[in-house]
């Protein structure tokens, strides 16, 4: 089991901090966005006597509730077909023990959240990765080469939609193309939903929402990013597959109960006005635009445009990205400041792969963007591992 | 995978309600004593404007508190030895997962916490139960027949300290006995101490405090029961043992963080008076004499005194728990009411183990508890598997 790749780069981070120099985190997925006053409400004036047990699958007014939502965002389900999670994490290792037996194999576009290996590893399983490239925006990979990767221990196909780390949005096409392939290999289709709302180009497809999905789609869901409330650990596991649901339900019982107080946190988000997203979406976009302008003004830096989510995928003019990420770190400042990126190497399956690129989250205000960014510029001219022709 | 062996009898517990008739739940083990007014304020008059992910082994100040908390009652750790986990169930898992490998084998004395056997079939493992006998209170299985159950694959042995189900308390003298044949055979001892804080008999000894029992002894500890939080989803894995801890760091990583409002509540115990345990435990012991004086009235039932958790073990005078358990939800009621209890078996590794015997929870205030025996009374004298001779 290894180490999170986060971790490598944090004692450089603090270690920064104690010098006195300030670190814009481009490298965290935790939104600055403030959870909803409202649904910090549904807890802080609950009344409450014995805080007890909920029901293994969840409170059913939560599941009603994320029901009407999932219909609202046409995902035909019920509160029946949801298992209310520790967290997204749980609902992806729920997937892993339930879709997969140990020795079975699951294929992922890469790059993909780093994660997904570290569940592969705690169930037995084998991330098999599929890979797609920056300079089609990451799209999904040709079916062709999804199609080759397919083994006799292949059960499951998982992708991420909108991507993490790619911000990569898949079109219906894409999805339907996908959901065809599995349906022929007899293959489950795990759906990371997480950032759902976060699409900024097009409307947003749900792999759950494709005709004949029913049998062969897993939603992994989360509360984390939707509304901001990523310690509320409160996720979902959302399935009309009766079997798989059952078999879910058996590990949501050995672990009794999700989080009772963050569940009522989720079930106040049926309070928010129905313009709630708008203004954060336009915040996101806002930053989004900025960030890309400022990296597409750095000579020698490539990003395609991603539609969705909160993350942005460059490739550097660099040796290697994780040498430079801890450049930054250790021996670099520009106005008493310096950066914090995700080398792009840990969201990779193949060995290699991603060494220029870095995935920066645009979770901070666009002033420190702005400043983060000018870092990053005056960071790569000083850099010694520079590639740039001159 | 099997159902939670609660789940059976739920159906039949509905439909009694659904005829209008009262069920005392003495079937498992959620209490009704309130959490702290104070836990409680810990978490609704938190200023909070982004409720973020806390660290993956839990917030320091939470840790520090924690540990203070292990000190006062004689557990010498420190913030670091502790990693913040998703309930008690997590920590269980967390032990399965980093002290035995798939196909090793972890000692357990029967009766057990049910879920132990899923954790194993989770993760691969294998329960290797070791028995232990209502004749002598459920003490320490002897020595010799825990030590005739080590074979190559054996890398742990787990108790439950004060028992559940069986209310026993370890004492000084087997837990030392206990530690030295780990050391011997080179096991782990994952001590699952969810009840320390209710012993009515005599002082409560952890494993973690006997000499020697650092780089051996695991706890698993959650604050479910303690301070009636089982909602709240924070337990706690504790040891000295670096490598074990690190290991465990790493699953917890793995699902990124522990909840974050559930951490604001446990922080807040704290803040609790010295004497908090005092008249929560008295009300325990009250219940306890009451339910053991009851079921003593009762002919042919025996039952040791537990001195500690909140159960009680009875030999019942019938042909077979489960049966009778089903019989009185589907066939009895008394006075307007019936009584929900847990048959024996599905607390045994050993088939046929168990099947005269029952646990009984006392969560309940004394009135409800003592119409429940009279339920349990009125219920033996009436069913058609009654043994006792005329």
């Amino acid at each position: 089991m290894p180490f999170s790749p986060y971790r490598k780069l944090t004692p450089y981070a603090d270690a920064a901090k104690q010098r006195g120099i300030g670190v814009y985190h481009l490298n965290i997925g935790q939104p600055d966005v403030e959870t909803p006053p409202a649904m910090l409400a549904g807890v802080q004036q609950a009344s409450i006597r014995v805080l007890e047990y909920s029901p293994a699958n969840g409170y059913p007014s939560y599941r009603r509730k994320l029901a009407s939502y999932y219909q609202r965002v046409g995902i035909e389900v019920t509160a029946d077909d949801i298992i209310v999670t520790m967290g997204g994490s749980e609902s992806i290792f729920f997937a892993f023990m339930t879709c997969l037996n140990p020795g079975d194999e699951v294929i992922i576009p890469e790059p993909f959240y780093g994660p997904y290996s570290a569940f592969a590893l705690a169930t037995g399983t084998r991330v098999v990765p599929v890979t797609s490239y920056l300079a089609n925006g990451f799209a999904l990979p040709a079916l062709a080469d999804m199609e080759r990767a397919i083994t006799p221990r292949t059960r499951a196909i998982l992708i991420c939609n909108p991507n993490n780390p790619t911000g990569y949005v898949y079109s219906r096409q894409e999805l339907t193309a996908l959901l065809e392939l599995c349906r022929k290999h007899d293959l489950y289709l795990l759906s990371d939903e997480a950032y759902r709302e976060f699409c900024y180009d097009a409307p947003f497809v749900s792999a759950l929402e494709l005709p004949g999905a029913a049998e062969y789609v897993v939603l992994l869901d989360t509360i984390s990013k939707r509304y901001s409330a990523c310690g509320a650990r409160i996720g979902a596991f959302v399935t009309k597959n009766a079997a798989v649901r059952d078999a879910a339900f058996r590990f949501a019982q050995m672990r009794v109960s999700p989080p009772g107080l963050g569940q009522l946190l989720g079930e106040a988000a049926a309070g928010l006005p129905d313009n709630y997203f708008d203004h954060v979406k336009e915040e996101y976009r806002a930053r989004r635009d900025l960030l890309l302008a400022c990296l597409r003004a750095i000579p020698g830096v490539e990003c395609p445009t991603p539609s969705g989510a909160f993350y942005i995928m460059a490739r550097l003019p660099i040796d290697d990205a994780e040498t430079f990420a801890r450049w930054l770190l250790e021996s670099f400042s520009h106005e008493g400041h310096t950066v914090m990126i995700s080398p792009a190497a840990g969201f990779y399956g193949t060995p290699g792969l991603g060494r220029q690129e870095v995935r920066l989250a645009y979770v901070i205000n666009q002033d420190a963007l702005r400043a983060a960014m000018g870092c990053l510029a005056r960071g790569l001219e000083q850099y010694p591992g520079h590639l740039l022709a001159g």
